[in-house]
């Protein structure tokens, strides 16, 4: 860890205001000043103090605690959520973390407000949770394909911010990622899905409907972040082009977000002395 | 994983017919030639090959296989149900596992049949599922706290059987592991909790009236994994004295019961090279 500088959720933060998304660089590896290996070294450092701090968190529920952690992940297709989840969530014991994947609604999902199948989804007390998509796909892929009317789309920046600001009053710490890449990373990204018998199974065709639409999804974008980067639950870019930066920068947000937590451990509510006696001097197994 | 000898699949699996749980060593180490630093090389040895099978299985579930896998976790207080999660099933992608910890049933679970929130948790195909603790509670504490009548804790295991005759016919492949661990194994546990603050959450006051009825469990599981050990479904009792063997024992069972699947590769369901001219030659992004 020798070679990050300063706080990564500092240096990701989506300044509020107008954004320019073009503006960030994808391939960009802010707050890092090592290649790939020292990349990948410093993602395994991360491994036991995320680990511990995730098991406060895990411990701290037996106390009546609400809190909890959500991080969403939301990117272009092949921007790298499952690599995310694979590389920085998988450091943390897989008992303590929730993952939903959205995928287009169900009927039953179509009939309800758009934040119904999210609300249901959101971690229980003491977990972290992890959205692969979310409530975004609802103004994202909603805007561009006009799944809805445009007041309906309207409506929903504030729904989503009201919604997430309910969600950290009751104790969800939210950590929002946008995995920025470039068109041109795409590309090579679904070309070597094409190429590899072994990844032809996470290939669509729908895949490059959707990238013909790119600057509407980029314009999409923008706006979501721009309408939704709150004080309470703000936006983070992550350069996503280099794979390794990505996984490590995630896992320092989830690092930092949980060093603000202050998580200690949990007291024993029990008399530990006399429970110790219990066990050890009238204990009746041979 | 040069000091492995054999399958654990054979070495650890319950033979049909009379068990004695006694007579199994709690601190054996059956097929493996080593010591605990050996025992952890050979258990991270198995990351890659069980990553990539379990990635074959997650991958398959687009086909239309229903086709899974279901961990079933038992073992008193203490015998590491969570360690096997958190250093064995840890090896996978977490996207692709669903962990399950029963708890004491709620009233709404307890208005249903004791299967009922089971058959809720199974696994969908092309995961792996994990359950700690899981149906068998219902004739382990529930027969030793005769928390239902003699009548209906005997219609449970044949109950248990039909069920998981069926899970196996909807294409689940059951693994059930009983963690084998002594009674001063237990108390050595129980007492590092006690010792140490960070542990104090994981203590009950609870878990000493249940070591209080060592004999009646014993008996109660000696009948239980009796009862049920099926082909269709058959038990494994692993030494579990030794938490390095555990973990590396149960990540050998899960990767031979892979390894029988036969998991291949989805072939395309599209037109490989339709769709790569397709990105490289209409591209319309600059």
């Amino acid at each position: 860890m020798g070679k990050t500088k300063g706080s990564f959720t500092d240096l990701l933060r989506l300044p509020p205001g107008p954004v320019d998304l073009a503006a960030i660089a994808t391939d960009g590896t802010p707050g890092f000043d090592g290649d790939k290996d020292d990349g990948n070294d410093a993602l395994a450092d991360l491994a036991e103090p995320l680990s511990d701090l995730q098991e406060r968190l895990f411990a701290e529920r037996t106390t009546g605690s609400t809190r909890r952690v959500l991080l969403v992940l939301q990117g272009m297709d092949t921007a790298g959520k499952g690599g995310v989840i694979r590389s920085a969530v998988a450091l943390v014991d897989p008992q303590g973390v929730r993952i939903t994947s959205f995928k287009a609604p169900t009927e039953e999902e179509l009939a309800h407000d758009f934040l119904w199948r999210i609300a249901k989804a959101v971690p229980e007390p003491g977990y972290l949770g992890v959205f692969d998509r979310s409530h975004y796909e609802d103004v994202l892929i909603g805007r561009v394909r006009e799944l809805a009317d445009a007041d309906e789309i309207e409506r929903r920046y504030g729904a989503i911010n009201d919604f997430e600001a309910d969600l950290v009053a009751d104790g969800v710490l939210v950590i929002k990622c946008m995995l920025h890449i470039s068109a041109e990373e795409q590309k090579e990204r679904l070309l070597a899905r094409l190429d590899d018998e072994e990844k032809h199974w996470k290939f669509n065709p729908g895949d490059i409907d959707e990238r013909e639409l790119w600057p509407a999804y980029q314009e999409a974008y923008r706006i979501a972040v721009e309408r939704t980067n709150t004080d309470h639950a703000p936006w983070y870019v992550v350069p996503s082009d280099r794979k390794w930066y990505r996984n490590m920068a995630i896992a320092h947000l989830l690092l930092e977000a949980f060093e603000s937590m202050d998580l200690g451990w949990p007291k024993a509510d029990f008399d530990v002395a006399g429970q110790r006696a219990r066990l050890v001097e009238e204990d009746p197994i041979p």
